[in-house]
């Protein structure tokens, strides 16, 4: 029994779900989840942790198939952090209840980056999205800048159609600087090693990127060199403008964009 | 942490307070507040109790003075029972922050009963009835039947204004079938003894009723008769319809209603 001296214990009693903080998974919990999990702690009232693997948003079945899964470990570490009030752990049925088939579609100037490579990914992003928003109603939602085009087109999508607010989150990186993510989990030592180096190289690219037009061309020259000297496929390595994702001229206001493979993973970074 | 496995879970988990059951007091916590309480949290995923004792509705300013107060052991009593999740303690400011007159008045239909003895009273109810709802946004509000007039003119005017829907709840008495009423703390042995015959009386004149259009001239004779064997001031004694409480000339849908005076209390009943 909670006792309110006043109005303003009142509303702050009685309102909690009204500012509800909501940071989506689909398992596999690292400690990028956990600072996502901290920062809505810090600003909500109740923090829900939703984990589903979306079928949807696989363009690649393999890639599904291989999605890192422990429940239990992931409940274990959530429980632990002593942070999260709900874990929701919807059923297929519970998110795609409705048959109808989603209308979501990318505009032309958003198919660049991870749109480019895996087709109708950001589509089945922006789908599930949109069905959480709907169920769990959350005032904040939660993403890591790891995956910046995600966060960039889920914030687009979201904040014109529904009174959440799409918080951006600093990307949590392991003591080797590798960003952290669920499928780190499938990596060797040797593939973790190399995405390290990796790491220090794109440090080193963006030191020396100057601000010209042949930026781009630059850029190839440094992605061909990666490919030799790491033996990676790389999907992109481009500058372009955080505001907007344009192809980008300047360093002001831009980030360096990597998509590549290690043991047929598919690792994205930005910084 | 709470772990929600489908969406039924979730919803049940993250609406609660779409869901509060409220029990108004002026505190003096007996088994009938504590009866509506139960009925709140058999209805209701959460409940909240407010005691105040609103200025407002008193025509008589000894009253106002005498109404008993003991705010620890209200709190001690509503703690034990389990079944309160909030206890609301406003402060004046905290209802009457805006200092606008209020706009309540009764219909003239309306003035019967109480309304008729007590000037100025129902209309301070309302009022505060109107500041409680804004603030506490309760799914269901629970009155005791006893304060019938109190509960019929409530319901009247909060379910046209507000989605709140105000659940009546059977009247609660002693072993000797006195209604419980916080001014019932206010009367000693004797007047206790009185108040139980009263009940057995009206029990009587209930039984004794016959459906005729010399209702009130009978219950007239029968006020008298009570005036005398119990030397007390009767402010009404009338059968009227529960509807619309009309005069009645028929026992169906009908209550006997009583107000009347022991030691300088005014006690009120209906069955």
């Amino acid at each position: 029994m909670k006792i309110l001296l006043n109005n303003t214990s009142l509303f702050e009693s009685l309102r909690p779900f009204n500012d509800l903080g909501f940071v989506p998974t689909m398992g596999g919990i690292h400690k990028g989840h956990l600072s996502l999990i901290n920062k809505s702690n810090k600003l909500c009232k109740k923090t829900i942790v939703s984990i589903f693997v979306n079928p949807k948003q696989f363009n690649n079945k393999k890639d599904l198939k291989s999605y890192p899964r422990n429940i239990k470990k992931d409940l274990k570490i959530l429980k632990k952090s002593k942070k999260v009030d709900f874990v929701y752990l919807p059923t297929f049925k519970d998110i795609y209840k409705d048959k109808k088939k989603s209308k979501i579609t990318l505009q032309k100037k958003d198919k660049i980056l991870c749109a480019k490579f895996r087709k109708g990914h950001f589509e089945g992003v922006l789908d599930v999205m949109n069905k959480l928003t709907k169920i769990v109603k959350p005032k904040k939602i939660f993403m890591g800048e790891k995956d910046f085009q995600q966060l960039y087109l889920v914030k687009k999508e979201l904040e014109k159609k529904y009174k959440t607010k799409v918080i951006p989150c600093k990307t949590i990186r392991d003591r080797d600087n590798v960003a952290l993510s669920s499928r780190n989990l499938l990596l060797n030592k040797t593939n973790l090693i190399t995405a390290a180096k990796i790491y220090e190289t794109l440090v080193d690219i963006k030191k020396n990127t100057k601000n010209k037009k042949n930026i781009p061309s630059f850029l190839n020259l440094k992605k061909k060199e990666l490919k030799n000297n790491y033996k990676i496929k790389i999907d992109y390595l481009e500058l372009r403008n955080i505001n907007n994702l344009k192809i980008s001229s300047t360093k002001k206001n831009s980030r360096l964009f990597i998509a590549y493979y290690l043991n047929n993973v598919r690792l994205i970074d930005n910084l």
